[in-house]
């Protein structure tokens, strides 16, 4: 089963928890065992399995891209001025896979799905889940 | 096929070899060609292919990481404080997906799969692996 | 289906597009809805998804890796003296996951596929392809 997910975005970094949206998917899909693929469109957006039991995880993961990939200097920039967020997106990634357990995704406790917005606000983020069984 | 591999990490910071056990689930499984899809639960550890010529470039990985994202500056150290470990485990990413050709893994000469421990030492760590077929 | 795309690298540290070799064995496979695993192989050389409208961001991601991972500072340097390139093909990740719809690429309108090479140049570079679809 594939089904595209979409959500709007607020800020020009930030992390938006995806992780219910992917969980109803699974539950819908009658997969038991399996893994669900989970991609960001957009060159400037990227996936990132993280913590969630308050913002202050999410908000160190954009002051620490923000110091590592400065805005500002780089080629890119005389483009469109947003080489930083195809630079964040780059090393973060465009996709996980998360297996699926018990008909439900096998992550930890504490384990959320984000997408990572770099160069918001967007009106329309799309996230496209794939749901396959191993058997 | 879906199995977790357990494992006991005994260093705050390190790589942890588990090529040989994904090998061994590859080859019970009966898939010929496909893939393993390798996930690592908790959000302070991560998956990452390497090479494991000797202990070498582990090290430099514990090195660069631990200049990338320093340790006790982070918001989310109020609550845990480990929020370096989150941050590595997300910049890494708690997922990779390998190809399974001629019923083994298709790792080029040098290419080992590691569990990247960002908070330990603990006494369990999982990582599920689901085998699925291309055909 | 599986397939390797084999390529040959002219720069020590460059990304070379792939897309098009991707969406072929997309098309070849006559998969309508599921995944293509994309898997670098070789310890130096890594999978991202990103923007491809002209040369800069390319330049960009090059030149931020060469910041954040210095050349010969590294212990794997006794050995082969490529110890940066093991790092940054770590940071970045051997394998990206993209959907397939309607038999061809899920990519957004400038995302594209590229094997980046740290260790180049190279007169063989292998990127294994797994198309899996999701019914």
């Amino acid at each position: 089963m594939q089904r595209i997910i979409t959500i709007r975005t607020d800020k020009t970094n930030g992390l938006y928890d995806i992780t219910s949206e992917v969980v109803s998917l699974i539950k819908s899909s009658g997969v038991k065992s399996g893994i669900a693929s989970i991609y960001a469109r957009g060159s400037t957006a990227a996936i990132m399995i993280q913590e969630n039991w308050d913002q202050s995880v999410q908000n160190d993961v954009v002051t620490l891209l923000s110091k590592m990939v400065p805005h500002g200097i780089w080629e890119h920039d005389r483009q469109d001025n947003n080489g930083d967020a195809h630079l964040k997106a780059g090393l973060v990634g465009a996709s996980e896979t998360i297996p699926i357990i018990n008909s439900g995704p096998g992550l930890s406790r504490w384990q959320n799905i984000f997408l990572c917005e770099f160069d918001g606000p967007r009106e329309k983020r799309e996230i496209v889940v794939t749901i396959i069984a191993d058997n």
